[in-house]
């Protein structure tokens, strides 16, 4: 049926469409069943999407969209498009043949990538799935598939260079914001390092939340190469660029559900640095307590890692790191940025956990590339960062990505915080990881750039009673008020 | 905070809130968020909801409700709310807990049923739950626990009467609509029978979606109880009652994901038929190629029924039965009505597979409650159901939820149907129980109450070249094309 597109201002955070009672009884659309939508002219791409039903907000001849399907197909007030009824898509078949434990081909994966992106597969569906390959994992081939599906579903970066490198972290330790910290130093030591980076999945911050206090993150592909030919790096959110949407989407909803399989781990890592062109891959791991896997674990998917690098023809190193606490002191996007902004100063002090590791990492990519002899990449690093080199090459990036330093706002700008005190005299046993994060999660990170966690403590530190703990930092005086309420029912630092 | 009610004529099918941007920001919820909504006065329930945002449709002093709201908490306009930012609910750690197939107590099991009850977990938070019981199943103290809560989350029919039966079909099999049948012949012969059925899972009508083709099927508990007091009996529909809204709730989604996992379902079977206040309980288990079980499946569900039966306390009977290929003619809401009145109506021919089935269900009941001496039972219900006493009691019935058979319309008022005609010489071969529910669904059941398919044929009938096999029946073009496509791309009936 054709209809007018109708704006309605309105955010659902997922595509939905609003047609007319009338409309709706006409094409035989019942509430929660879905329908393609398909512009008459241009070669735009049909999606799919759920349908909400009204009396009145919209006429029978219109089709109201949410801000989502505007944005997604560049749709303009009271465009003509075709709307008829979907499906149940075929490959919810797939699905359901993984959650009975069979494996996929190809060509299944394939169009349970496709079906994701243009969204015919609903939120609960694809849950199924995460929670299907979560449960009964995949195989390498299984993974491989996936890797290649997400890859074709999106755009890749074609760099016309030898030295494309790439670092990424498996995640799952608070505060752990190397990256920057490593592509200033890898960039300015003459590697080009095209970071495509995600937002928080289970953290209260990604890299591409972090970096966007301080910058844009969203460029097109374009853009993109004019940032890497001026400045041999970027820092960019890998959704805007419409690289792996597919990964984008799952992420979504593995976000909502705090489940991360480690197929789809391996897939998205895989696919993301195929999609930049890398040659070089770092991959960390931190394992330990409270970290997403243990030592025994991280060992297993380290093999995998190497398996997949082998597959694609990459040279890959998978490092294995401490994982047992937070690094650095700030928790959530603001803060995390001001830790990296004080190690990569010179006439500052930062964190000197996160200093190392970072130096760490950027020697190890050094030496890959043999720009390090063996043994001598962290000295190296360490000069370039110590030099102030990798700050300019660090300031360098943000203004290629139009932003500046100066957007970092002072802390608190709405005074919704909270110090919090020792009340005993002792030593930190532990902090943590998951708490921490969810702590950060509850105060508001990552959608509120300014919340999160300051910490002033390791493990092992000696405390006095009165002595500063934490600070929760809010922009809500509810977040404020349910992070403390978390705080105390949870203790994420364990003092004895 | 405080805001007032505004009402949009809207159905998302599923409780959505609507905020205007400004108070979004100062609650601190984000898209994807969700909150709680709870009435200043009174003592209603508080419940939790997603959220939409728009710039314009609602005030900063209002929140857009979508009718399923409304009518949820029986609100007001302009009424008087809080809102609140939810936080997501720890049961969705008992969620994966599930999901790492670990066993769950019964105050975690209980928690999850009250979260979804009150709304607290989302869509894809409830798939995570119904596909991790489905792969993991659920130890028989498990589902004890399951449906304890289940039945504790909603309201109970309290009847001092002794004769109080039940029966229920485990379904899977297209056209099987047996309760009418049985509910007017035990009725009549002075059981008490409350049937409190469930609208389709993943078929495309369940008996309440039947009986709702001519009476009404949602009353409140005092109007059944009358009902009973003047008939016997009942047809309702469990949802409308309020008695087991967890179970609502979750067949709703296992209906998206076409998935029915196996502790829900026996969980859901007893906690509706303790809701009811059952003494006497018969269970139908069809089995066989195509059936939702395989003979052996068959045998291990009813060893589970039959314990949980002793562990409630119940006479329970379980009967195994033949679940290869659909029974009755019609399969769609308002054709399976058609079929049962052709039984019932001794002026009338209806398919004898059907009557046969219900004769055999029924000659148990009357058997289990000693009305019926042993080996008598199906010959008493004979007797009943050709002296039109069952029909008597059937109207009766009818008339008592606010009915009349007159409400079933001649079909096809739409005129959108299609015969289908053999092609070829020959005999049945199969008809495939799945295929043809999908092939019901597709062309608009259970919502579209006329849709549906008629079956000519059963498995072992001969052929000519121009014999009607089917005839599809739809409520609009579009639906009754896409029944057409499927039916090619599927034969669901196979001729050799």
């Amino acid at each position: 049926m054709k209809l007018k597109i109708k704006f309605l201002k309105w955010s659902a955070g997922l595509p939905v469409a609003i047609l007319n009672k009338k409309t709706a009884e006409k094409i035989g659309v019942h509430p929660r069943d879905r329908i393609f939508i398909k512009p008459f002219s241009g070669n735009s791409e049909k999606i799919s999407s759920g349908v909400d039903i009204v009396e009145k907000l919209v006429r029978e001849d219109e089709v109201g969209v949410s801000s989502e399907i505007r944005k997604r197909m560049g749709l303009k007030r009271g465009q003509k498009v075709n709307i008829s009824l979907a499906q149940s898509p075929r490959s919810l078949e797939f699905i359901k043949k993984k959650l009975n434990k069979k494996r996929l081909s190809e060509k299944e994966i394939g169009e349970i990538i496709r079906d994701i992106v243009n969204n015919s597969l609903s939120e609960p569906e694809i849950a199924l799935f995460v929670s299907s390959v979560y449960r009964h994992g995949m195989s390498m081939k299984e993974t491989v598939y996936l890797t290649k599906a997400i890859l074709k579903s999106g755009r890749m970066l074609r760099l016309n260079e030898r030295l494309v490198v790439d670092k990424h972290s498996i995640g799952g330790i608070p505060g752990n914001r190397t990256t920057p910290l490593v592509v200033s130093i890898c960039a300015a030591a003459g590697l080009i390092i095209p970071k495509n980076s995600s937002r928080a999945i289970t953290s209260a911050a990604g890299t591409a939340d972090v970096i966007e206090t301080v910058a844009r993150v969203d460029f097109s592909i374009e853009e993109i190469k004019k940032i890497i030919g001026k400045t041999n790096a970027c820092m960019v959110w890998g959704g805007a660029l419409g690289m792996v949407p597919a990964d984008s989407r799952i992420i979504q909803i593995e976000k909502m559900l705090g489940v991360d399989p480690e197929a789809q781990l391996l897939a998205s890592i895989m696919s993301k640095k195929l999609a930049v062109g890398s040659k070089y891959i770092l991959i960390d791991i931190p394992y330990g307590k409270n970290a997403k896997v243990t030592k025994a674990r991280a060992l297993r998917l380290k093999r995998k890692f190497e398996k997949m690098g082998d597959y694609f023809n990459k040279k890959l190193k998978v490092v294995l790191t401490d994982g047992s606490q937070p690094i650095g002191n700030g928790v959530g996007p603001a803060l995390e940025m001001a830790d990296v902004i004080n190690i990569l100063d010179p006439q500052k002090q930062g964190p000197k956990d996160l200093e190392e590791k970072s130096l760490f990492l950027a020697g190890e990519l050094l030496e890959l590339t043999k720009k390090a002899k063996k043994g001598e990449g962290i000295k190296i690093a360490r000069e370039i960062l110590y030099s102030g080199m990798a700050f300019k090459k660090f300031k360098q990036i943000i203004k290629a990505q139009k932003g500046s330093l100066k957007n970092l706002k002072s802390f608190n700008p709405t005074g919704f915080k909270k110090d919090i005190f020792s009340k005993e005299y002792g030593e930190v046993e532990e902090i943590d990881n998951k708490k921490i994060n969810s702590l950060a999660r509850v105060a508001g990170g990552p959608a509120d750039k300014y919340a999160g966690v300051y910490l002033y403590l390791h493990v092992g530190d000696k405390v006095k009673r009165g002595d500063k703990i934490v600070t929760l930092y809010a922009e809500s005086r509810s977040r404020l008020r349910q992070a403390l309420r978390f705080y105390k029912e949870q203790k994420p630092v364990k003092i004895k």
